[in-house]
């Protein structure tokens, strides 16, 4: 069959972040028929989600409906389905429900989960920030600790109560650490009558020697500085040995905690397995110059969950702009493909610089050419993020939130929803003493 | 011990709705020692609870933390905890996590839930709305209903999935089913490729002959035209008779649903079993021309909790108006009998009239002298309703919010969080089939 066959060809693509989202963007107008399947309704804005997980922001303002956004697509329809396997030699998709879908082409673009170094077994004591809903079950136990603990009378409990960790010095760690610190510093601090929200304490663990390792030396020695001003207290070049329902070891020293947040190590999710293709070390899925599958050359995989070294010493890194920039590279290669066009050169990333922001008014920028610290980085970040919010509506809604936060250091999204009560047992750790 | 004692004098309030609020509120800068104490950490704005299970505002626009409400009163701690159960004559108030609050006054305004006229087993297969947790779950079980509607094959599972019943015609019902069909009709119906979103049914049943039952009879039927014109099918006069997971039984006719919604009968909460003191027929408090509990004096019974028919004919209705006005008359009682100034007369209601809302742009109000309809009955209704909103910033954020799907149709807050696909196949009714 030619590839400028009449019948239009069938593209599914898995994953609605910034890869596949950019995969079926570049596509609009195209003559082809686009499937997007993701696990949930929505594209997220993930390097704000953090802001939702410290209730400065609501799901809504870093959230939008798939549907919503792909509104004018003609040629696109959205499905919010689990997909269990790829079946590469019949040429198809197969979701949870049974259903099975056909492609002529398929994007692979389902991301990285977090991955616990062999400890599975900590999963169960600790949070990782992947999803809204990962962000809002954070948000719940982070504010029900103070709650709780204004309610007892116990000073060892609401010690334990008010101390959270934080495990891995990246820009997560980092980001949740730095505005955990401001939320009981400044937002919760008036709040309180039996207990002071100041003095609970922030443990950042890294194992490495630095916080923030990918970034230029003198902008991580600038984080800690801004972290350790914050009130955070940064344990550097000490593994975490141990994690149970009350705390954490660090080294040798027990830390008993409320709330442990995980977020070290990543690993792809399982699409490698779901082709039978060869991973990489972080389980994702290997692939071409052109972002395609050696095995399967109609298949390709984008962003976090595809490991891509044609031509580089390393991995590109698992960032929101490589995914957006494969996946409009991969919708071209696409167009031209069914086209009949020649395919364009290999991908090549435009590396634009990095940030990380720490808490209300610091951040650092490495651009390479030059790099900024401090409250011009903080503004250079909000005004990039807030540009880069998908639609118009959330940059309005996050940018008088925003503003608001800023001036009154009040946080408008401190709701306990969920049946918070049930929980009090396992966070106060009624539970191990009796 | 005097009244004027030096001791300052311990007044618990249950419960931080309309009511609580008033008494605590009404209570500013008075020597006593305050405790709110409510299950949830946020005051609700509960007549604009329909919004958010209608995917129209996010939860954080009509909730705000309690805490943050109450900064300024130095008189107030708040608690969240669940009351289990008062001790009049230690006078003590018991918390479920073991602790006890002794009081010299104590207040009760908790409120009102949902009653099932006997048929308990209903509560499994329907819905209610009381709490926002209440509200997130309706609008995770309609948004997913078309999207598992999108993926089936099935033409009765697609019809089953995209039909959704609300029983009960007041002010709940009606706003609920008019925004129910305004979202399938208007905001989602162009973003379905293989549904049509339009053809969603929206059943309201009532088993009484009129909608609106509370209003003059030309408002009824006023509503009762708009509805029909927003697509929604009214049925009045027929009782529901059976509710299974699959749907219901209305008079005589079977409809299959994926969602109900039950918003019928009301019961008062457990307050008067507390106390051991007689209760009304829908089990409130029923309470003295001043709203004290006639066998203990120390203690108040406000809003929706209690049942107020001194001098009246029949008790007053369980409105925001009337737990407000009497919060804010308890608290004159108090500040009276604690400052030993003689007590204010019996509390009198003061009825500034009703409204209901049905859609995007029509309303009725009954204001007694002058009643309105259609477009500027909405307008009255939006604008009284943005003026009643607690907090500056909640108003701001819900105007925009409104403004935006008033000119677009669209909706801000159309997320799903929570593990939908687990629940997939109680909604499509596959175990009742396997």
């Amino acid at each position: 069959m030619s590839e400028q066959s009449s019948v239009r060809k069938k593209i599914v693509v898995v994953g609605a972040g910034f890869g596949g989202m950019a995969v079926v963007q570049s596509l609009k107008g195209v003559e082809v028929d686009i499937t997007l399947v993701d696990r949930t309704n929505h594209h997220l804005f993930q390097p704000l989600l953090y802001q939702v997980a410290t209730a400065a922001l609501s799901p809504a303002e870093i959230a939008t409906a798939t549907r919503v956004l792909l509104r004018g697509y003609r040629n696109a329809t959205v499905l919010m389905a689990e997909v269990t396997g790829i079946d590469p030699a019949q040429r198809l998709v197969r979701l949870a429900n049974g259903l099975e879908l056909p492609y002529d082409y398929l994007v692979l673009a389902t991301g990285a989960a977090y991955s616990f170094f062999g400890h599975d077994e900590w999963a169960a004591y600790t949070h990782v920030l992947k999803t809204l809903d990962d962000a809002l079950s954070i948000r719940e136990r982070l504010l029900s600790a103070f709650e709780w603990a204004e309610e007892s009378d116990d000073p060892a409990q609401i010690q334990r109560l008010m101390t959270f960790a934080v495990i891995g010095g990246g820009p997560t760690g980092v980001e949740l650490a730095g505005t955990m610190a401001e939320l009981a510093r400044s937002t919760l601090a008036r709040d309180f009558k039996r207990i002071d929200p100041r003095s609970a304490r922030i443990v950042l663990c890294e194992a490495g020697p630095r916080l923030l390792s990918a970034f230029p030396p003198h902008l991580s020695e600038y984080s800690l500085t801004a972290l350790r001003a914050l009130g955070v207290e940064v344990r550097l070049g000490e593994a975490v040995n141990q994690i149970d329902e009350r705390g954490l070891l660090v080294g040798n020293t027990r830390i008993d905690a409320s709330l442990i947040l995980w977020c070290a190590g990543t690993a792809a999710r399982p699409a490698a397995r779901w082709l039978g293709t060869t991973a990489a070390r972080n389980g994702a899925v290997q692939v071409a110059a052109d972002c395609s599958v050696p095995a399967w050359p109609e298949i390709f995989a984008i962003g976090d969950v595809a490991s891509y070294s044609a031509g580089r010493r390393a991995p590109l890194p698992g960032l929101a702009p490589v995914a957006k920039q494969q996946g409009r590279y991969v919708g071209g290669v696409l167009k031209a493909r069914i086209q009949g066009k020649p395919a364009p050169g290999p991908f090549h990333y435009r590396d634009f610089g990095a940030m990380a922001v720490i808490g209300r008014s610091h951040a650092i920028a490495d651009f390479g050419r030059f790099r900024l610290t401090g409250f011009f980085a903080w503004l250079t970040w909000s005004l990039v993020h807030l540009m880069l919010l998908v639609d118009f509506r959330s940059r309005v809604v996050v940018y008088w939130n925003w503003s608001w936060a800023f001036f009154t250091y009040g946080r408008g999204a401190r709701l306990l929803t969920g049946d918070v009560h049930m929980q009090h047992t396992a966070a106060t750790g009624d539970a191990a003493n009796s």
